[in-house]
């Protein structure tokens, strides 16, 4: 991690153990240096990523505000890190339905941009909040970046094993996101009723190269899954 | 629009014009200043607003490539530019249901940010597209920042009244996403079936001077709103 993404941790830490409030505002660039010892370019990059990452904003020539407005229990869609963070005051659990190695179809061969003959792992998993069903989730990686996957890892969090463990360096996400009614396969995974409210999710996460790694499909359960999204200025 | 901004929209039509597809690799930084004749740091700020806009992506000592992968008839969730722009493709329509000064009351309040006894503009919409029902819309306006709304500028883009006829400059927003199952009333506005699925959305809209400006409920017509969400590099 590099010294302003340490700073940006530290500061963000500051703001939640400090429970400081939307609009509150930090202490100037000068003060920032001196508390992390650090030069002026390190922390002006640090607050850029605070701001990418919707924890603060930033008006010129006025300073620097709080943003935070997280509800609690709502999964963020901004963060490319999977549920476990944001659901962290919730009790996450996993069920592996599938693991194995397989050939893609034509969807997963295009949306993960290889061949049909190369190899990828598909993952079925349901997950849990506090014991109901969360979603259904189905997802295919690229065996060629992401080499190896067992029962313990996809039970746990893939996205840290694969940064931490794998070591790769996770870019950016396409999500696409459409409403229906639950089939009876979906129905019986998610205990709900055929013909209730789904909320499916296509998501691709490129590696920061901007190649494909993981296309997962994603059912809610539309009685426990609330969404946050933080728009950014443009 | 500054200069930055300007080749920014340049680039964002090149693209488009060439049709370029995804992980394309774009001049180099040198060619895009002889190009576009400006500074280095106007063209790396350019792309990094093309980078914040889910347009490019950059690779350290590798390039800018193109990020483009929007679906057709997808609503994009992180602009701030409403629906106009995202379906440009589509005939979106608007009838007024309700446009008037009121009182808020303590929802609104809170999410405003403002006084129970402070005005708002409450407006009731419903989008069609195509002639179908897209969403019903109800948004409250802080009186203090958008002083002044008639039912010709609520037919059109209020956004783009906000911006270019009150010269606001729109910052940031939160969005928050819940699914559930129409009730007689929404049904009956968006031409579906009580108990069919809904998913509505509450969003806070805020300046660049993190003033919150508009508070807006949405629902949309499960059948026809679909969206697209771009997760960027954190």
């Amino acid at each position: 991690m590099l010294k302003y993404q340490q700073i940006a941790n530290q500061i963000e830490q500051f703001i939640e153990e400090n429970q400081l409030q939307q609009g509150e505002k930090l202490p100037i660039l000068e003060n920032l240096m001196n508390q992390y010892n650090a030069s002026k370019s390190t922390i002006v990059k640090a607050l850029d990523l605070l701001e990418k990452k919707g924890i603060i904003f930033q008006v010129r020539g006025s300073g620097t505000f709080v943003r935070r407005k997280d509800r609690k229990g709502y999964i963020s869609l901004l963060s490319n890190q999977g549920f476990k963070k944001d659901l962290d005051q919730f009790e996450i659990t996993t069920k592996v339905m599938d693991l194995q190695v397989v050939k893609p179809t034509k969807e997963v061969a295009e949306n993960l941009n290889i061949l049909s003959d190369q190899d990828v792992y598909h993952v079925k998993r349901i997950r849990y909040i506090h014991g109901q069903t969360l979603c259904v989730e189905e997802s295919y990686y690229n065996k060629e970046i992401v080499t190896y996957l067992n029962k313990e890892i996809v039970t746990e969090s893939i996205f840290h094993y694969i940064q931490e463990g794998l070591g790769l360096k996770v870019g950016f996400s396409d999500m696409y996101m459409q409403m229906g009614k639950l089939n009876d396969e979906e129905a019986r995974l998610l205990g709900l009723i055929a013909g209730e409210p789904k909320m499916s999710a296509e998501t691709i996460f490129f590696l920061s190269s901007g190649k494909p790694f993981d296309f997962s499909k994603i059912t809610y359960n539309y009685q426990q899954a609330q969404f946050f999204i933080q728009g950014t200025n443009m």
